[in-house]
């Protein structure tokens, strides 16, 4: 009987655990999920599967469960994952993860090809979806001959409209943490027409495209990191312009830029006397000094933003003008700022969150003058706040993936990204099946 | 015979070591002016005085140049200090920098102290002269009982008006590579009013205030790093408002900002393909891409810069929308920018600096209502681009500190910085002489 050990039972867990326990049935395997907080595991879990109280960080309690196992899915933060990996090549378990390979990772490609496992990284939504999606048509068009001249890919995780009633038309379905401090990791950089192209911080809120997406409505896009990396990624080599970038809804990012401006996101250093601060106060400390005008007024004047400008909306409605405490000690901006944000950002109960992701490759056919563009589109609406369309792009590739591999479906060996066909392609194949589908659209230049 | 050993002949070293043979000649003391470059020392010393080659890093050479001096003056970089300040404590001999005071070197305090020996730091022109004239004035307030309300200071180093012939009235007379990264450690953070205030870097130049000084006209001061380390420094424990500044000539910051805004001041990343750019590449690699349009007008409209904008003539200036090739291989922006910068803002042979420096102290005398305004403004023209105002401020009082010390008039002893009146007092008097004279100012709020 085979055993599928998954660690770590987070809000993406939900789908990834419904979805193997399934495959369990029919194929007569055996679950068992590990985590810090068995609680967490029990409420997740149905009573054919097993519930394991673990510490990853601690070297027994980890290399026995993986020894026991067949294969092993790791839905911990990243920084977990080089441990997990370590006890894999030792036991000789393929391990499939969500995240971002990193370099540590990189370097156990050799080991885990002569123990002949899988490592296979980046096998969720962004990243994940997006490399199946975008490599199983870049490489159909490559396959027929044509020149490519051009790729641009959107992520966003918003709303759905039915339960979309702020003025942000956003509300927060992945970790706030990470959504406050984006962008904030070093330019963000692009090659558009042959020209590499930098944006900072800065201005990256300022420099966004607006794109329609059939049925879901207009959006706009700001660049995300470094685009150039998926150059030798997804093999497009000499390709005139590469662009990838996070989607949200028209006016975000303009009033988001309001905080990345006045410094609100900065994670660098601490406020002085943070638990005693208001909302107001907070606002304030990055605003010149006035004794009698409004920190309301102020922050306009700053900023520059009209009185009919649909901004003010926006801000008002977050409630940074009040004197609501924050109470939070020795708090970095950008915490403070994910605090205030929780209170209004948060899906409620019968909430359903959104997963956009858009796709437009430009190409040239051998006999024909003008480009071609094909767009690829795909929406996924969530049921509620605990089954969101967020934790079911995330969870099923990884949980479709690790069935595959366990019945021999998928073959390749090492340490990979799902950019190859042998995976992508099954893959998004059983993904339609759960209505994670793409809709193609062709046009001309 | 007493012996002052000085290391490193850097820019600001000339008017130190003139000023040192001088007050040997007089006392009958040695000067030894060591170098890694024996030939930068040669230049720069008269016949009497020793020229030695010296590794710093090297120990045997170090300690053997440090065991046979009274006394070391340290002209190099603030990194090098550690190595000769232990070389100092293990021959029980006092050090004397113009840099600021690293942790490192304050934990050496009750070793020095131990060993009846001085390690002053920060006595040069900003940190030097600044701690001086303030302290002095801010003593003679507190020992007269009056209640200090706020207290503002501002240095600049820029190019005299005689010299003036650029439309950013400005010239390098220090280290351009500080000038082009200056902000970019942190958030300025000030008080006023009681209140704390951040300016992150990209409102930095944006956030400026006009100061008029007599004879010297008008200037701009923009925020210089922590103003409320300042509170420990010169004991001002509970004052409203503090204040540190630089300061440029009226417009200078607004045109800067737009290097700052699009990100040609960061230093975090290599840019692609660095040395075949030219400058109007250069500045394209930030702006969105355009078939037709040129970079000039992509960069005004990117950056909000209107037509009549005086922004206009000093971006032209500078030559940033010609074709001129860079030729800097794997350089970061602000280092391309720092090249740029060096072709137009260096002193000619014959060019003046200027070297300026206001403070404005706010305190309240017990019998009266309306508070008092002091203010003290110190400036000082160098003569040419060797002879400089900013090597006459960062040496002298170097110089003179290293005489006090070597005739016994400066009697404390550990670490410390010149905010002692037995230093400050018998410095500034000093420096009178050779025309570094603060004018004071009195008026009402």
């Amino acid at each position: 009987m085979k055993r599928i050990l998954i660690i770590g039972t987070g809000l993406s867990s939900i789908y990834l655990i419904k979805y193997l326990e399934e495959q369990a049935q029919k194929y007569g395997w055996e679950i068992l999920v590990a985590d810090r907080d068995i609680n967490s595991v029990k409420e997740k879990i149905c009573p054919a599967t097993k519930a394991l109280e673990l510490d990853v960080l601690n070297d027994n309690q980890r290399d026995k469960a993986i020894k026991n196992s067949d294969i092993v899915v790791s839905m911990l933060p990243v920084s977990f994952h080089i441990n997990v990996a370590r006890s894999c090549l030792k036991y000789s378990k393929s391990l499939l993860t969500a995240s971002y390979e990193s370099d540590e990772v990189k370097e156990m490609h050799d080991e885990a090809m002569a123990k002949n496992i899988l490592f296979l990284n980046e096998i969720g939504l962004d990243p994940g979806i997006d490399h199946m999606s975008a490599m199983q048509i870049l490489n159909r068009i490559k396959r027929a001959g044509h020149q490519l001249l051009g790729f641009e890919s959107f992520t966003g995780g918003l709303v759905a409209p039915e339960s979309d009633n702020n003025p942000w038309h956003y509300k927060f379905s992945w970790n706030p943490e990470k959504i406050v401090r984006a962008g904030q990791e070093g330019p963000a950089k692009f090659i558009q027409e042959g020209k590499i192209k930098y944006i900072p911080y800065n201005r990256l809120f300022r420099r966004t495209e607006i794109i329609e997406i059939d049925q879901f409505g207009k959006f706009e896009g700001y660049a995300n990191r470094d685009s150039m990396k998926y150059i030798e990624k997804y093999k497009l080599q000499g390709i005139p312009t590469i662009y990838r970038g996070t989607l949200r809804r028209p006016g975000f990012c303009r009033a988001w830029n309001v905080f990345a401006q006045v410094g609100a996101t900065n994670d660098s250093y601490i406020m002085d006397n943070s638990e005693n601060m208001t909302y107001k106060e907070f606002i304030n400390s990055f605003l010149y000094y006035s004794e009698r005008d409004s920190v309301e007024l102020k922050l306009y004047h700053y900023m520059h933003i009209d009185q009919d400008s649909s901004i003010i909306e926006k801000l008002r409605w977050l409630g940074i003008f009040e004197d609501t405490p924050i109470g939070i000690k020795n708090a970095s901006p950008a915490q403070i700022l994910e605090h205030i944000l929780n209170q209004k950002w948060k899906l409620e109960p019968e909430d359903k969150d959104m997963v956009v992701m858009w796709h437009r490759i430009t190409y040239k056919e051998k006999d024909k003058d003008i480009p071609s563009i094909l767009t690829s589109s795909l929406g996924v609406i969530g049921e509620n706040r605990k089954k969101t369309a967020m934790a079911k792009t995330v969870g099923l590739p990884l949980g479709i993936a690790a069935k595959l591999i366990l019945n021999g479906q998928i073959s390749v060996k090492g340490v990979c990204i799902p950019t190859i066909k042998e995976i992508y392609d099954p893959v998004l194949n059983e993904l339609k099946e759960h209505g994670v589908t793409f809709v193609e659209k062709e046009s001309h230049a």
